[in-house]
């Protein structure tokens, strides 16, 4: 029998659309089980200062479509200082925590695994739109991320016709290249450009001349944040050496954070705050729950917070063929 | 060396979204190796009636994001009878076709079996919003239907918190429960009924009582078109046993099948569209492409024609903890 | 100088998008001018019990984007009765209240205009999906509602063209084919049935066959619930008189009052809103705020509930030629 | 009896949403009187290069819930040069035409005032995102694009509040502040920055603080791309002086441009199209077809290109009033 009663639930780092799905998961799982939850406003910052609060069931309640984390997040360098951490875990035995749970990505999961080492129970479950938590192929957030990219992409393309233009349009992702190679498959871009491959800014304008002269109407190049070659960079490469189509800029931004989450995020994040709550209970704690070969998976904090790569060359293989 | 050198390509039954990303993938597929593709009208009916165009490169372009299915897709019951389908194998031989790939769900992977059978050289793309194919956990469409579904029950919910109501809602997926179940996980739904469990309209009554007497403002039940209890007679059922909300009833009909594909489905049918054409080329054949653990996999068209049951005990259990 | 110190608000009938920016905007204009609101639950059935709760700046915040109404609504037939209504006012003068504002269509604002005749400071604000109001172009809650109906038959007519079919639509709008009409206009249907003209189910049939000649993918008819001619009616009719397509019944049903407001419904609310505040607190009553002529109008309660006629037969006409 | 048989069509300077719904109104309103159509390709440069193509009722199928222009557009400075201009009128002989139709905004108004005045019959279509003619209440394409920018800003503020930041947006509309005190209105911003009236960066920074202090979970501050004090500007002012929120620029771009068209701008595009082509062919020339009143109008094309003011002191009184 499990000597777990009482769990807190934070979430950390940039926030992911699908976190409140996870912390509704978290605590309803939890009080199927008899456990309670408390939820820490404003991540680790939040242990420090105390701020808990009771999640039964009613409290997240209306909150599964909602972007967004209702616990916040924030940064926190101090944390990186054991002092500070010590002071985290005594917050956490003064409020009678047995257990925490940490919703974020590779940071995030970062500092779980610090107070883990400390000998805290803690269990991470995979959220962040950047993707950069290896051994688990997925991570909440991103599905709806890819999707608000690709929509705003569609949008960009009638006017990018209209008007004969090359967008460089740059997409978030950290040092992943993730989010803009698989948009760039989902839109058909002509051009990812991603920290994990090279990429000359000469090709691309080539690339843009051959198009033009093919009688395109448009040229679209997406460009990771990460990647050596800069969006803007790159434009302005592009207009001072013409090649048919004008080029213009657009950064997407922050709006690839929000939103109402997809299905594919709300159930992701339905299965693993509930897969981390029963981690947790019955004491496999320094995991993170993530999602591999179709199953949850539980992966041991200092695997998943190791570098990974998740663009293939196989993958801009296939968006190279398509887009001819 | 491949023999293979001129293949056709159709969409069958329902048509479902993703199938225009599908027919993409295998046009600009085969002419990355060298191999000409030509689009059937009309699904197995085309194919008698000898409705072929070439697919170039070109012909194939816009259509990624698009609906529905440029090639068409209708019934065609004659298909059953082996006179029928020789004529079909005599239209492709005289239109000088190597072999075929079939996108589609259930029935017209038995279709593509049936030729297959009769010794020509076919393989499946797995495409339906049913999601009823053995052996690969989604197939081309799915996502799209999930998500249009989940929006639409989003803002009903709108409705039925205003006005105190319980909404029954009819869901497409012939024989299978995996939309309703998925649905209702994603929305938050009180109950879902599916062909894979038992339900009776007094359980459901009782429940919705419950969930009124506990002070929520709406109930929300999601009815499979295949569950044994259909919607109609539910709702009828409800009417007439008063349990505190109002029961109306919603079909949400066609519109699943429809809808520019998400992200998940354009990038799953630029894969297995893909990986048709290497199967086929590479003479793999009698077998469907669809996905599972991760990656494309190959089933053998017998296998994956079979019965399949996608919705689990854990599944519904995941769903009835998370909407306490 | 004013004497009213405290308003109520309520909304009433079928409810609309918008409607909690309608009591947003009442809520804060009031305050602006230093007048308390109070909001009463589910419509005139929560005057009679005495259900008011203070609505101060914070307590309308993050409702905006929100579908549905905070404040719930109901039917309440006995309203009809004298002794009930004036239990109404017995409230509403036990409460300290000084006038009311509701939030409605024409069957809200006859209501308003009962309780107006009794004496009582009464102002309507113009919202219902219905757009049955007269002498206001618009009422809150139209222009989401035609968005919602236009981007279902966008998505259907995927699945229309894919299988060559006749799909009957059928809109909401009570005795008003306005949503039916301004939904064809914007979906390019072959034909809109309304209330406001006749229409044969052989006309339909033949023009259903004319445009299968003409070479056509699909054919829409959208059917007002209003119409004589009823949706299902015409699809049984259809279905018996073969003309080409296969005909198809789709219901868009009480998802046409959900979702989250438009620009136009927001902005409208917003003023709407505000005006029907300024016109209660400067003395100018028995009103309800609408608009016509690019600007905010106060029509008399009386003239507001008569019958009106928006489809005209020049809009008609318009729908007609442009589908050609 | 009307002497024209023979119109061309062109669609000119940044593109808007609703162009090829007029495009489509126009084609299919002078086909049903006997008159034909011509598109031009990319705006006034295809006059001069003789670009013309038969636009008969199928050549415009399918495109009303189209984004950008199926006739393009493009910048050309040469039009300002009478020769420049007599050549196409040269063109426009040469092929027949009796009379042109300009879709478009106050630029585009000014070349078809232009060829006017040189004596050729030209009627305007009001469509552009800037809402920047006088005497239209508004223009084919605001509707969208005001929609487009507030659901992105719905998304934006989940991330605002769960960081608790201050977001500085940027909207286009070139010397209006129509879009962005429009959307200030919509999204519940704490504040528009617009040409139309003077901001110090301190009164923004003022404010922040205030509502920081208030305990808001964000403050969200709009910025015409024409006001004087620049997007990028305030953010760095407000980066400099620390006010609670941690501040963020985000510039939404040309996707302002892009997507399908909502109803509201589908219904206008058809109107405004059919009343082109009446005004054409009864005479009525140098005129420009917009809306006012509640109703569509013809604007002399002298009056339709003076400067106009849209955001009134109400107008933003109201948003200020509302965001309490």
């Amino acid at each position: 029998m499990s000597s777990i009663r009482r769990i807190a639930v934070l979430t950390s780092g940039g926030d992911a659309p699908g976190m409140n799905a996870a912390i509704r998961s978290v605590a309803r799982s939890a009080s199927a089980l008899g456990v309670e939850t408390y939820g820490v406003q404003r991540g680790f910052a939040g242990l420090v200062e105390n701020h808990f609060q009771l999640l039964d069931n009613r409290a997240v309640g209306g909150i599964l479509q909602r972007g967004g984390t209702m616990l916040g997040s924030a940064r926190f360098p101090e944390f990186c200082q054991e002092e500070v951490r010590r002071r985290c875990l005594d917050q956490l035995a003064g409020a009678g925590i047995d257990g925490l749970i940490v919703i974020g990505g590779n940071g995030s999961q970062q500092g779980a695994l610090a107070l883990s080492q400390m000998g805290f129970p803690v269990v991470g479950v995979a959220s962040t739109i950047d993707n950069d938590l290896a051994e688990t192929e997925t991570t909440i957030g991103v599905d709806t991320a890819l999707n608000t990219a690709t929509f705003y992409i569609d949008k960009l393309k009638d006017t990018a016709t209209s008007h004969h233009r090359a967008f460089v349009i740059e997409l978030m992702g950290r040092n992943s290249g993730y989010l803009a190679a698989m948009t760039a498959i989902a839109t058909g871009a002509e051009m990812a450009i991603v920290p994990e491959a090279e990429t000359d800014p000469e090709a691309v304008a080539d690339d843009v001349q051959q198009t033009y002269a093919n009688g395109k109407a448009h040229y679209i190049v997406i460009v990771a944040e990460g990647a050596r070659l800069k969006a803007a960079e790159l434009t302005e490469y592009l207009c001072g050496h013409p090649c048919g189509f004008e080029a213009r800029l657009s950064v997407l931004g922050h709006v690839q954070r929000g939103g109402s989450p997809t299905v594919a995020d709300r159930v992701l994040a339905s299965a693993l705050g509930s897969a981390a709550v029963t981690a947790l209970v019955e004491g496999r704690t320094g995991v993170v729950a993530g999602w591999s070969k179709g199953a949850v998976v539980e992966i041991p904090l200092e695997q998943a917070t190791q570098l990974c790569q998740k663009v293939t060359p196989e993958l801009l293989e296939l968006a190279r063929v398509l887009t001819r």
